[in-house]
């Protein structure tokens, strides 16, 4: 779809071979890296534009507002694009568990080494 | 290739179609968000057993140790698989600037929001 996105922005994007960049979240206070997702140029403008963090679900194929069923949004205080333009990190600060299964990050349970 | 990775890590990675998992590096100490790169079973195994971040290059297709040209290496203290098994969490102390910019990380440069 067409997006709003700042053309000075989207210049600098590069996407995966979906139209997808990664996008990590990190809480601003306590500094956990809470989740990853996927924006898409559009996600990423609603996300700077309403500060509530937004994903491409590729499961869904659908935009997705954190928060939106559970109440548990990521209200944004910065986003920064990494050196070679795929990934954002994405500052915020968490409205309750950011997890689905109520841990307060999706890191929590599964511990490799 | 085959990969010598433990069967149980590698039955809970959910892959993308290139066969990769996103791996986020966090600093240890300070907790910044370092650098995002790619590993497949092989790499993962790699990092798991030597402790070095060891990444696949999707642009060069090679494995790629971090530091091993530059001396930055990343030390591994842990890593942590997300809650729908696409994303690393590797705490790391790096030996130095992790961008290949100087930075000392990848998202210093370009900030959004």
């Amino acid at each position: 779809m067409t997006s709003s996105l700042d053309p000075d922005i989207a210049g600098r994007l590069k996407r995966d071979a979906n139209g997808l960049v990664a996008a990590v979240v990190q809480d601003a206070d306590t500094r956990a890296v809470l989740m990853v997702g996927w924006m898409d140029d559009e996600a990423l403008h609603r996300t700077l534009t309403t500060r509530a963090a937004t994903f491409w679900s590729r499961s869904r194929a659908e935009y997705w507002v954190k928060g939106q069923t559970s109440g548990h949004m990521l209200v944004v205080r910065e986003v920064r694009l990494d050196c070679d333009g795929d990934t954002l990190l994405v500052t915020a600060t968490p409205a309750g568990p950011t997890c689905h299964t109520g841990a307060t990050t999706c890191f929590d349970a599964d511990r490799l080494l």
